[in-house]
């Protein structure tokens, strides 16, 4: 909307009107800027793209100077989106973070309305234990931790873990909807097997136990292993060598995380999906309502942020604020792990993507 | 979560690790304090009642300084809640104003993302043109604009009329999808019909025309007149009076608005609900995640919001933080038209309740 | 599936192996003819018409002839597809009959897991009374006792009355899951009023009582009046003639009755619908899977049912089974009431429609 | 319902009454017995056991005999329900087949509106091409061929292969929905991979392919492999023994084939599940509206089918009808494979279950 109102601004009548207005927390609409009803989408959050080599030499003097214990309760440092005010929030929905737990350190369980999931881009030795079930965080895992289900960590290794934490923070502080409860100062099973017992009962293609057949608000699989999204991708290319459709754009693989009791997004606030583009390959640019953050898991490239050109490799992180023309290039095998609000903006038909002719 | 964090603040080399954080914006969790994190929501919206007899007035002189138009587009104003430091949003999701049109007057069309409803709570006079189809006005009736449905208001008689709008504005600026157009600078059909086409073809109990079989993100029904919510109000207290199980507490009516392709609420972000209270009833005392907007359509009463009780009369416009406490007792017969986000918090899976005992 | 199976039919050691197959309850699929899976939909139905002009006076003999009360239950007298080998179904899963109550005589309650509904060519002074509200009959009238509802009727006149029953008794007794319970002997109210507690609970336009906000089975609304039928109906025309999109066709308007909690079918295994034609206006012929039943209302004209034609009055009751093509003239102007086994159909994802070209 | 009805059978008015029903294909409620509105349900369909040692050997002297080809499509043995007139159908919604392959032989590509699956008992060789997929065939597979889905089938070895094929023809006859097309007289792709290129899209846990976000009507996944079948059932037993709750009785593992776009059944009218018992383990007796059929994959033990009791061992096969109380007893462990109607009985709200106290 036009900010240009062909209102007297200098009518004492007016100024007066303005101040009653004020004394009463009134706002008129006619005064208001564009920014209440723009032409299109003009977020504050900026695109911006920080360096895993940066992050991963603040957490490990984290770790040096910081206990990590009830209270402070995770050595978690979040990505503060600079056109936020300085606020932890890497968009204005989301949260992201690195997590850094030293050598036998453990994290004390609690739990929270919030939605969160962890994404290990590097190491391994840390169990998180989600609702009493131990799950090991390894290399290229996706892991769940969806709200009100208690969870702690420990380290049964010599060496520090870091991986990034991913939560719906700024979404349920926006809407006031935020609870919080503390757990065991210890986790409740400190056992370390290979896999959850949730993915023992749930991780297997097209399968439902028939313990649980209702649909579930939140996927009951703890953990993707890597193993099962590496195949999945190196299969999409491998159906497009042979010709047929399978990939979202040339060299392009790309899969979603998803809910098997519902085929959709594994948490409601929360959607996750992991691309693969080949050497030389690219996404085309296009505008998306909502916002995204992308971590590169493996590889190098470019990322196209508007007019602003990066180049970024393995540990990368870049939020990709709503609207923002956004596009890929892939020098080496690009792999890319993404998370973003799309769930909300669906779920509340807020919908739109521009894909500009040409691009 | 407690903000207590056995931290040691004055250790250099943490001041320099904090430095370097904010360099890089970053922000460390375990600083933060109980605000990310409370243990039940703490909102920074406060609860607070608006005046209609300070509010008439002042639309009044509005009115007579400020034009409406292209530009201004509308002459409303919002209540911008006490707590959200000066923000148009009379809760952290929701905007309402009072809007004011003077005798003959025309508020040119637009369209926008946000949507909207409009509430008469007196007077009549006005149509409200919705993709085309002109919408009288009257007094009790509830009209909605989805979004990006092109709509402009004119004013056929020689008194003025006001109402209150109710819009996602927040939300949508929050979430960063805002889109905004203009459309015509006067009405595109000022035909003046008792009934709107949409009614003519979507407002009979049960009955879908052939047309419109699918389901609708926003309920086709452009006007919920007044007689239909007073007959379906009284039918529940005289169904109450015979013994039968119609009203949601003891002398306790209440209707939703609701989208007949669906069943469910008429737009994706706004809920919307009228009560009716019998003289010397109360609702119970409750907390719910999600923050509520009522307008006392006619009556007098009183209303708890936490601590605090006021006295409410025809026309008062009482905000409902999330999780505060509240209830309502009538003096009169109470009249209230209420609307929230609860689509929003339900189909985050957000939702909470809390009914104290003994309430 | 052709039946030219090149078998030699007379080999002695084939013989004996379908005498073997026989002795073991087997059946070869190679010898079945194209009646298994045809190439398009053959169904032993037949396209039928039954006058009502007939119906009414059997209807009548019987009511001096056959009592009505508990262990004949009804004074019902099913359609018959000549078809069917004289099965009392109108079509293959759908039961239509004639019902008459004589002065003052009552139907015993019972229920049954078979859903069913009323409608009223002619007449009124009948209650039906459904979980224990009294449900009056009148002109026009479509009502639902959905499945497992107890249920009677009785005549509060001096004069008889009859209406249609519609059951998807086929389809229950089809997939053997029929539930049947004795109720009252007597209605179990026998006051008489306007409108159902149902109705003034829920017949209100787009409006839901609070006490009822979850999606249900079946729609709650017990009567859809005449009254909002025929309004809606002469609305659509109406809407037509001043160029708007409101009919299905030119000069065809229809409607369905919906269940206000879902938008969807009234029951889960039957849909009804009314339609009204504009003297001189036709339906354009086509061909749907799944079976429809017809009644005249009101009204004259003729009926395509495959290459017959057919002239149909008031009260004049047409079968439609899969596949038939079908269409309709209209004389006078022509009101029908129609109802079919489509949420079936549509559930199961076994939906085709083919309208020929140029028809 | 009571079919004693107090009605004077030999009235001549009533005669003549009943005759002109007859001539005007109409029939009376009152002289329906009770199988129109039982109690409870009472199926035509009589449980039934048969006997792989029987079926196997009656499938080769067929593939002797009988050739494979266009006509006849199929070298399919039905198993035709005792109770219901030599009709090829296991139960009244349900088609159950022994079908045979001999050493290099094709049955020629068609599709039908009919879902159909194959489930392996033994053996390996054959791949079954759907819509231009191979997908190979083996043991303790089961395989889908959806409605309107190109199929056709071809031996590469030289032994002979038989599998169980099961559809919905009877529903689809019942419905009068079936259409039929020819394909390719030889299959369109004899490649013969391991794994068909839709597992290669969707067999991963939780993981979807972005060019497939959409809810699909049927399961994309081709081919449910016995290596993930076999380890889903391991882990359950597993997980019981280590004391949590994973099986749906003691020592009763058992998982639902599922859709993973959605989570729902593989097709909307067939439900397939597998069922392992533990030696000794038992599952406890119930009555359910709806039909099962089971095939032993592998063991021995009992079957109780009202008050008959049958030994059962791998291969045989099992009717079900509605509401026919049925348990199982393992000797050995005991694998099962199952499929029935439940997702038309669920999707009609017709499901009902009755478990016997202390049974």
């Amino acid at each position: 909307m036009s900010s240009t109102s062909p209102i007297p601004a200098d009518d004492p009548g007016l100024a007066q009107l303005y101040r009653d207005f004020d004394s009463r927390h009134l706002n008129p609409l006619w005064t208001q800027t564009a920014d209440l009803m723009p032409a299109s989408p003009a977020p504050r959050a900026v695109p911006y793209v920080w360096r895993w080599s940066e992050l991963y030499p603040l957490a490990e003097r984290s770790g040096d100077l910081v206990p990590v214990g009830r209270g402070g309760e995770r050595r978690a440092i979040a990505l503060a989106n600079p056109g936020l005010g300085g606020a932890p929030h890497v968009t204005p929905t989301l949260w992201a973070a690195i997590q850094y737990l030293g050598p036998k350190e453990v994290a004390p369980e609690h739990r929270h309305s919030q939605n969160a999931f962890r994404f290990v881009v590097e190491g391994e030795g840390v169990w998180t234990v989600v609702n009493g079930d131990p799950v090991a965080m390894r290399r290229g895992d996706f892991l769940l931790t969806p709200g009100w289900h208690f969870h702690g960590h420990h380290n049964e290794t010599d060496h520090p873990m870091a991986w990034i934490d991913g939560l719906d923070i700024p979404l349920v502080q926006y809407t006031d909807t935020a609870f919080f409860e503390f757990g065991s100062d210890t986790v409740t099973d400190d056992s370390t097997p290979d896999v959850s017992r949730a993915e023992r009962l749930w991780a297997h293609p097209g399968l439902r136990p028939l313990i649980g057949l209702d649909a579930k608000t939140n996927s009951p699989i703890a953990a993707y292993r890597w193993e099962h999204t590496d195949r999945a991708l190196a299969a999409q290319l491998e159906l497009e060598d042979e010709g047929h459709a399978a990939t979202c754009g040339p060299g392009h693989a790309a899969v979603r995380y998803s809910n098997p009791t519902t085929g959709g997004d594994v948490m409601p606030t929360i959607r996750a999906e992991f691309h693969r583009l080949r050497p030389g390959a690219s996404t085309r640019p296009r505008h998306d309502a909502g916002s995204t953050v992308y971590q590169v898991f493996e590889g190098t490239g470019t990322v196209h942020l508007g007019d602003t050109v990066t180049r970024v490799t393995t540990g990368d992180l870049i939020a990709v604020p709503s609207w923002t023309r956004w596009a890929f290039d892939a020098e080496s095998q690009l792999d890319l792990f993404a998370f973003s609000d799309a769930p909300v903006i669906e779920r509340l038909h807020l919908s739109r993507t521009y894909i500009p002719e040409g691009a």
